[in-house]
């Protein structure tokens, strides 16, 4: 074969399934539960009818303005990007040569670990204690990036402002603090952004703003570290209808709030009723739990469940093969769900 | 700076302009000049209804299995990009290591060269010769990667097949066939793909399929190659517009046909009208062409034609500065340009 060794070596990041077919009760991707807005929706047919035939602007400058209004920064802050990943392909193509090295707190988003093999570049994977806060060996460490997804996925868990901030000032390199999740969160990162050389906030649309189909991210970062990565994106990288999508999205934030309370609310009550069940939930800041399970165990539970067209989130891996990570659904599709849990946990109990 | 020195030390590939304001005759980038077909433009009004909130197929099935029938290959033969340039992205980062070679005729798509740079490799540039016929450097070279824009872009001119294949036998490393403007000419080098390891062929829905402001691209080339490059594609690269668009419009091949045709007559018209103006414009089986300008001179032109709002584009470097690249628009737009030119033209012969 023609590739390079470390793509040839390396092992595929896979997502997480999307089935083909329906009649599934979809908890396994973090997806919204709830549409996009209908501003959203109405200006998407309307551009549907617009100048497909015509590249989009290259820098989604729409957006950028928008999102600098709103966070009080300029627009040259801002990198548009094709989904949260085409933001860490970008940062990471920039930041890191062969036998670099980059870091992050495990377990957490794999495709960390794919990103730095695509680059030959070397992992760092500094574990979590039981609390899920920031590991000592995390600080001062010599990586040229560390992704610190905050909230974190699969715990839920999050880091304080303060400890992400007491992190970046130990850093030489660059701390990207990957807030794909931090709408449902407590607090984030974002005014930090600029105060800091070293630290970037990514964000993304398919979340908070139901906009997983459109694939919308961003970088918000000091803008000479902005620049630099503009080199690296895809001249076009992020098309007409996503950049409609995205700055209509911005323009309707109450929409986007309200949907996140109600997720919120849905979290609790999942928490609540999981550890009802014989569940051990961590306290989560996202839009998903991550939960030890019961007899008859975690990967049991994943298949039993599986079968019954509900899809969850299962890593058969020695740091996560005891828990399942469930995304909040809307309160019907949880209730279905508990109601089968009730069943497989009772059943094990019973044995 | 962190940033990697390649990176630091590049200049940033400056895509054609995109006009944010409105009454422009656009004919720099290549667009098509046509609406996408309206089953393409129905499809997505049904599809913004649905659910954006849910991430894409991964791999783009509707679109892979549509052009499997069509080219009588399998649905393995196929990536499917975020347009054309995330598949020169791929395939460069699966093949390219730092100080690898990269290889290609100039001029050409001047994107090729920013490729290499980000991946810290090494662009071998062959000059094509007067006709535009494959320069003889070109074969044998010992690049992991040739990238052969067939049309070729700013000239228009194409390689036969032949050439073309002849071209990969003599190589070590693997042949990317560019062929974003294949559509417009007279042959291509889809029948090759399968029948020699190390060809590939690049294809966009940009062009011929009036769908640049949706951003779809594909690689078609041998299976076991494809599978090394799904490894280095972000996982949902397309979004569900995007996928509904390019599926559709397979759908509705010969509404793209037909335009194609329309495109083709405006080109001859536009070619002999240039000619007729002291312009030497070469043969062109794209939907542009690239013309050897008269008095008052390439720079001067593009800039008066500016001014009024036509834009078409000049590259200021030594190979290229004589020429402009005149996208084919509709016959008005034609006629607009060639009334102004006359102007330009005949003011420069009374001076």
């Amino acid at each position: 074969m023609f590739v390079r060794p470390n793509i040839a070596g390396m092992q595929p990041y896979i997502p997480g399934e999307q089935p083909s077919g329906s009649g599934f009760v979809k908890l396994n991707t973090n997806e919204n539960p709830y549409p996009p807005s209908p501003r959203v929706v109405r200006a998407l047919l309307a551009e549907a009818w617009g100048a497909l035939n015509l590249y989009p602007d290259p820098m989604a400058d729409a957006v950028r303005d928008r999102l600098a209004k709103r966070f009080g920064l300029k627009r040259e802050n801002f990198l548009i990007g094709n989904g949260g990943d085409d933001i860490l392909t970008i940062v990471t193509r920039c930041l890191v040569d062969e036998h670099d090295r980059v870091a992050c707190p495990v377990p957490t988003y794999i495709l960390y670990r794919t990103m730095a093999d695509l680059q030959g570049g070397e992992i760092i994977e500094v574990p979590f204690g039981e609390d899920f806060s920031l590991p000592e060996g995390l600080f001062g460490n010599e990586a040229r990036v560390t992704f610190l997804a905050n909230p974190n996925s699969p715990s839920g868990t999050a880091a304080s402002v303060s400890e992400v901030k007491r992190l970046a000032e130990s850093l030489d390199g660059v701390l990207v603090v990957d807030e794909a999740y931090a709408d449902f969160a407590e607090e984030n990162c974002m005014d930090l952004v600029g105060t800091l050389a070293n630290l970037c906030v990514l964000r993304s649309f398919s979340k908070s703003f139901s906009l997983a189909g459109l694939r919308i991210g961003y970088l918000a970062g000091p803008a000479d570290f902005v620049a630099e990565c503009l080199k690296a994106k895809d001249s076009y990288n992020v098309n007409r209808l996503s950049i409609v999508a995205a700055a209509t999205a911005l323009d309707d934030y109450d929409y986007m709030l309200s949907n996140v309370e109600q997720i919120r609310q849905t979290r609790r009550f999942l928490a609540d009723s999981l550890d009802a069940l014989g569940f051990k939930t961590l306290p989560s800041q996202a839009n998903f739990v991550w939960t030890r399970a019961p007899a008859p165990g975690a990967k049991a539970i994943y298949e039993d469940l599986k079968g019954r067209k509900i899809l969850v989130r299962f890593w058969d891996s020695p740091l996560m093969n005891e828990f399942l990570r469930i995304s909040v659904g809307k309160r019907d599709e949880i209730d279905l769900l508990l109601g089968v849990l009730g069943k497989i946990t009772e059943a094990a109990g019973d044995d």
